[in-house]
């Protein structure tokens, strides 16, 4: 199956891309790498959870917040790439979570985002990672999330 | 206009490059990508501006400060490349913003660095970007900014 | 000196690799660079150290932490590359530092990983890096810290 019939699958329907709002851009391409900027759990224009993980914000909402701002990635992708099989390796995963100061399951919660490209890219979506607490996110939103992808010649 | 020719006409001189002070270096060139040291707001050595958003420091504040970690990235980048007409493109910027627990408007400071990028390099200063609230950063600067740049080989 | 020579002569030993717990990877390599997830003071499967700079840990303790990530961040880069001497670069060292809100000494804690890249690769270690302050990490962690390598063909 290719990464885009795993979307149909999965019910996922990939969002279009939402136009820069200043000088910054949804994604670069350098040599063979995608950089995307940092991706929140917007849908249609909206975060679907807002707060703090140990606070309001539940594991569980969390890690939905997470795939949400994959999803929205992989939308990013495919415009960038022209299609997920061009995706060589999903190669890096950075997700900031918005943290009371004694909630440590930053790792939980980043899942979301880890599980789903591992379920539309197979091998290929295991990537390296990094999961941290901050005090405080654009928005109030619960999670942001950087990927860093290559892409084949 | 050459990326110098810019800087002249904004007004803007760069300033030079400090000297290491420990076992890390202001940049790192690993093929055609060049990674750059966290850039701090400093001036003649001394923050321009120090403390949290939300807090003591104002977003045009910290919109100056995020300019100015900008400066002295493009300081370090025409020492290691060069001149800046080396310069493909801009690929991403990561600003971590020092802030107060419910403020959440980090995007707007990080416009201070993006909008250099842009104002000197044009379409090459569109970058992937990420910007984070943190609750406190090194010598209680507002703002801690990475760039990562792509030179013609 | 080989970098394995000079990690004998600093009585270091690396720890194996742990299996991948999740969707996520202990590294992934793209074209010739490494970026490795990242590391925490772990040693043998437990935090050498707990809590915040600036409240329960001391600058000396987390300088100790940082130094322990790296040397799981070095047995992760040999099971990667196949031998330390096939570094070429260590290009880029993110440090994440768990910080009560008025500790600033973040660059101090991060020279235990930085010093010991440059007593195992000499020139070859010294990086590019940020260090920066966040209110709390995985595990209720002092430090976490993000390693990226280049390597020879």
């Amino acid at each position: 199956m290719t990464p885009e019939q795993k979307l149909k699958e999965l019910s996922i329907e990939l969002p279009g891309v939402a136009k820069p709002l200043g000088s910054y851009v949804p994604f670069v391409k350098a040599g063979n790498v995608i950089y995307l900027s940092g991706m929140l759990p917007l849908k249609d224009g909206k975060l679907i959870t807002a707060g703090r993980l140990g606070e309001s914000v539940t594991i569980d909402d969390a890690v939905l917040c997470s795939r949400t701002a994959a999803i929205n990635a992989l939308g990013i992708l495919k415009s960038a790439a022209g299609s997920l099989g061009m995706v060589k390796q999903c190669v890096k995963i950075t997700g900031f979570i918005a943290s009371a100061p004694d909630f440590t399951d930053q790792p939980k919660v980043l899942n979301g985002a880890s599980d789903l490209m591992v379920a539309v890219f197979g091998e290929a979506g295991r990537h390296a990672r990094a999961a941290v607490g901050v005090n405080i996110l654009p928005l109030n939103s619960p999670v942001e999330v950087e990927f860093i992808f290559e892409v084949r010649e």
